[in-house]
């Protein structure tokens, strides 16, 4: 197919159309007539066989519906592209991304994207609108739970990862019908949403943006995702989804991207209610002129770009860029040879449940981490006597947001969980997850009085997180904390299973329990995998990539912080004029990094030279042990400090890590390995290089580790 | 004095040593042996009478005795000059600032300044450091108190203000000695301190910078302000104070100021720890580059300069620059003339207590703020039986932070001042602000049940807001709230009052109180001036120029925020899309402007036109009449809209206000006027234009005035 060619015998109106995103309804309802939402749109009848792309269909029949009908009508046979939003999942829910990111695990990134990709895909979705890259530092954001974490290295290892997973490599999009197109989101800034409030302002300086919220979109870009979405808020004063320089100079030249840009739900209509275009048209012309390849759910390109053209506001060149980008992913996916992709062949092999449901489970308990175990309370042994009580023991409340085809009648309780491996398990769950009766309370005390380990499981809600769903206030609804105590008072050996899509203040439960397991929402087999970690089938081994803060007060809070000038030591813990609270630590309840396991490491360390150049890396081994009575897993995280900058640099920050599998009593070693591009920072030029210089290393299992040598890079 | 000739006649340790400045000890303790200090700061005696400048002496003869005991050995006899932190009074303590601010009366600010500023001559100050005019819009940051709110234009007055009153017009200070130079700080940013931590990193975009940062700046430098202090913060990733962009390019280039430029306290040093220069060396070279004069209480300057020179790292031409603007200064203030500006002089009009307390007493009643007046709880009636109590009712801890002279043990209490117009005021007081005895508290429950009235006296200490004072947590102390549940319990008449630097959460104190009162902080009459509002004799008419949050989870949280693309209106409510939080409210508790009378006001609004043109302003004739049972003063602020502009623009924006005083029944005509000039903004380019299009108009008396009509800039 040559598509200069086929763009050539287009008209403006199908150019255009290609340019138009839609939900299915228009295709369902409009075949025939010219509905309220049509004529809203700005489209007629004709219009929409010219229209390039849907978002949201739900199963593979829908998808061969709407095709085959488009195809019957459209002129140019140009097919359809479906998109839809596969974050953590399709049918079968991975846990959230926030989750995933916590096994510090690529692999198993790459392997759930792969796997919702296929799954995804034997639904006929081609596109989808993740992963979502977003550098976050405030856990008010509900949108937290769809993001990697704080930390831009680690994010960019994952956002490359779940590129890879979808995608697979380049040239597989094109007869690989279980891949699907990646995209990388939101560009760029959403995740610093003033106050924590979603869609909220954002101000963030150049440097900083280049600092630390590019390197993830550059990855993915690097990893060759296909469409970057545009985020809705503005960067220097100007909306994402119409600002010039950030979408040609940063995003086009800079990180060098050329494929296709989507603009975010309505964020091109959104430019009005920003205040940066008076009307439809203004707004769809400062949106083109940014580069915005499709306009996702608004008529601002379909009623005004034609108008445009013909007042000589925008060129046809512009447009015609546009359609080149979409019809060459069209061409990427295969759409030119099979519009269906596969989906009418009767060899498409389609995963089967009991295959996805096992990956999804494992790599759930894999996502989890052990926050506290105070005297071996965790694993359970089978000796022991155990009960379940709580407001998540019975619910099936455990897919989290951004789950749409997800069927939480078919998840896996906490209870189911256990029962499968321990039949006689006592469970009190309640009806609500907030109010309790006074039956639910007695018999949940009653049951804490009787066995040896009781464990109460709790949380926030599916939609306390995900878009939408900021909250002032991060701790546990208060009657669950009153739950908790009450039940301790009468049983110290809890455990609390938590569920939840983002940091929440926990000093109330560390306070009242023996151990805390953060689970968050681990996806359709949610009980099962849980029940692995806590009857020790599997030892956690998870991390934490966002702090949590001991006080929504202290919010953002992240271990990569700039010094500030009069940092609080050791030896200044007395002194007045220092940065720090009154009345809280400046530290988080629990770092960035952290995780415990069932069993214990040692280490030591061997730096092979002090000193760094271009053609000599230097290397870290680490000689580790499993000296703990469980087979286990640990990840050794490497931070690096930059002792001098030109610009003011962080605390220090994770440049490499490494995970070990350990048999009981087992030792490795292992390399790390820093060069010099690891050392490289953007500049007050904007360009990022590396300086000459003193670095300090550190190396541990968490963000606090331990210095363990200097660098010298001359 | 020719001071180009001067300088030619200096020795490069002579003018090295203008640029430094150090505390009164050095010349009290050093004077005659080189003590530990002294070396530390790379002083030899020598060095010691080439200083330039000396902060914070006490005393009148203290600065008299330095004075001469270093021009007896001083070689070119150039006097020192005697700088002091002289922020809300001298010895005369006035309200706070964030009070002060609270009056919306730039003639109030200034009288203020005057006075504080002639006291502090009387003790030989010469250049005090204020006016703070950093734009804050986090409760969190304790130096809230020190700054006049989240305003830029209500800021940029007040900051004129405290100029003028400092400073009084620009001849003046040559001759006039009651007068003193004020240095506005801090540039720049420093308010933005991210979690609202003191010191932490602040991260703002160039256009924010200059829209809504640089105002209060521009208004003191036009003010003809002889000062500038650098903040501690980086920005664009460069400490302040290390920063040649902002310091060459902004502060010298855009503002036009060419006078003398202050690092903070040790904020030269502080590029160490900032990780922006390896050593002193080059921390000095940094700043000196950025075109910093005075190195405040660092070796930097004192120990490197020289050797810079030497090594041709600097140039001579940037020592002499600095140099002669010292001079400069010290020629502005008439030290030349007389290096005591008076104080041996037998005809100097000292400022007598009586006459600075009654101006400390009338502004602080006037800086007060009532929050909430049910039912007419206030003002008290001599027919009411009335009683005092809570952990403010005696506390002599009413000076607020940055009233280092201000002698605490004279301030007068709330039961002192009410004691003085109800002599048998039965009052309760506590030991201690939070922890209360049993029999204090059952004093105050007993005496709750007896009264007409009670007073409840609740707040923070002095030390809980100021530099180095933020809080995570902004709710009053638990246990004052506990107390007030149990006094509500038992009468329900009553009143708080509240003594606090910061915006604090206040949904408890409204929930438990009929009035409330926000006397903030008020100085050294304290007592006199709250009684003077709680007896009706002044109409209590300030207004907030801060938002009280509801939770500290909403911070930051302003009036004059952007609108963003999904902004939550009043048609909105149900949908989930929208900007805003699940668990509370997007309002403040207290909006910014909001404060009320004992009487009541009503208004009608008359619009000259709808048309406004470079020649043509648009005035809004507001008739006002008292419609109460008070004599009152009432505020009618104006903000404006500006429906589409290139960059995203605020909610609305304060832009005219006027103070309206009434009898009874009294009614008045009063006249706002806007003029294009108002309507600037900065656009991208960074420049500042008023643009042609629709602009919307709110009047009344707080940020949530109604629209009373529309105006096109044509």
């Amino acid at each position: 197919m040559n598509l200069t060619t086929l763009l050539s015998e287009m008209t403006l109106a199908e150019k255009i159309g290609q340019l138009v995103q839609l939900t299915p309804n228009f295709f369902e309802e409009g075949a025939g007539e010219i509905t309220g939402p049509l004529q809203e749109l700005g489209l007629t009848q004709e219009n929409l066989f010219q229209i390039g792309s849907v978002l949201g269909t739900h199963t593979k029949e829908q998808v061969i519906q709407i095709q085959q009908a488009y195809l019957a009508k459209s002129r140019l046979k140009i097919p359809l592209m479906f998109m839809a939003d596969v974050v953590h999942g399709y049918e079968t829910i991975f846990p959230v991304p926030l989750a995933l990111a916590s096994s510090w695990n690529p692999e198993l990134v790459k392997e759930m994207a792969s796997l919702s990709g296929h799954e995804a895909s034997d639904a006929g979705i081609q596109v989808t609108f993740s992963p979502m890259v977003d550098l976050v530092r405030d856990a008010r954001w509900g949108r937290v739970m769809e993001s990697t974490g704080e930390d831009p290295y680690l994010n960019s290892l994952l956002a490359a990862a779940f590129v890879k997973g979808y995608q697979g490599e380049q040239a597989e999009l094109e007869t690989n019908y279980q891949k699907i197109a990646a995209c990388v989101k939101h560009f760029i800034g959403y995740g610093a949403a003033e106050g924590g409030r979603d869609y909220n302002t954002v101000d963030i300086s150049t440097i900083n943006l280049y600092q630390y919220y590019l390197p993830s979109f550059k990855a993915a870009i690097d990893a060759g995702v296909k469409l970057v979405m545009t985020s809705f808020n503005t960067i220097n004063g100007i909306p994402a989804s119409g600002n010039q320089w950030l979408m040609k100079t940063v995003l086009r030249e800079r990180l060098g991207f050329n494929q296709v840009l989507i603009s975010d739900w309505a964020a091109i209509w959104e430019l009005i209610p920003h205040g940066v275009a008076p009307d439809l048209r203004k707004a769809a012309q400062l949106a083109l002129e940014a580069g915005v390849d499709i306009d996702m759910m608004t008529p601002a390109y379909q009623k005004s770009l034609a108008e445009l053209l013909t007042a000589d506001d925008i060129s046809e060149d512009l447009i015609d860029q546009a359609v080149l980008r979409v019809l060459q992913l069209k061409a990427d996916l295969g759409l030119f040879h099979d519009p269906y992709r596969g989906l009418l062949s009767e060899d498409r092999r389609e995963l089967l449940y009991p295959e996805i449901a096992a990956a999804s489970r494992r790599i759930a308990s894999q996502s989890m981490v052990l926050l506290k175990n105070e005297q071996e309370v965790l694993p359970l042994q089978m000796t022991q006597k155990v009960g379940l009580v709580g407001p998540f023991a019975t619910s099936q409340d455990v897919l989290g947001a951004w789950s749409w085809i997800g069927d939480t009648a078919k998840s896996v309780t906490l209870a189911a969980g256990l029962k499968a491996s321990l039949p006689d398990l006592p469970v009190v769950g309640t009806d609500d997850r907030v109010n309790f009766t006074a039956q639910e309370r007695e018999q949940m005390v009653t049951l804490a009085k009787a066995v040896d380990r009781l464990i109460v499981a709790l949380g926030e809600s599916s939609e306390e997180t995900g878009e939408a769903a900021s909250k002032a206030n991060i701790a546990l609804p208060a009657s669950q904390i009153r739950l908790l105590k009450e039940l301790y008072a009468v049983n110290q050996n809890i455990v609390v299973v938590l569920f939840n899509g983002r940091p929440l203040e926990l000093s109330e439960v560390f306070a009242h329990s023996q151990g805390v397991l953060e689970a968050w929402f681990p996806g359709s087999e949610a009980g099962n995998a849980i029940a692995d970690v806590l009857l020790g089938r599997v030892n956690p081994s998870g991390k934490l990539t966002m702090s949590f803060p001991e006080k929504v007060g202290q919010v953002p809070i992240y271990y990569n912080q700039l010094r500030t000038g009069r940092p609080l030591t050791v030896e200044n813990q007395d002194q007045k004029y220092i940065s720090r609270y009154m009345d809280v630590s400046n530290d988080p309840l629990l770092p960035f990094g952290y995780g415990l396991s069932y069993t214990n490491f040692e280490w030591s360390v061997t730096q092979s030279s002090q000193n760094l150049s271009e053609n000599q890396a230097i290397t870290f081994e680490v000689k580790i042990k499993n000296t703990g009575r469980y087979s286990g897993k640990e990840t050794i995280q490497c931070y690096v400090k930059t002792l001098f900058a030109e610009v003011a640099r962080p605390q220090r920050e994770l440049k490499q890590f490494v995970q070990v599998a350990l048999e009981a009593g087992a030792e490795k070693t292992v390399t790390l390995r820093i060069t010099p591009a690891d050392l490289a920072y953007v500049h007050s030029d904007l360009e990022s290089r590396t300086d000459k210089g003193e670095y300090h290393v550190y190396l541990g299992n968490s963000s606090l580790a331990p210095k363990v040598g200097e660098i010298y890079f001359q």
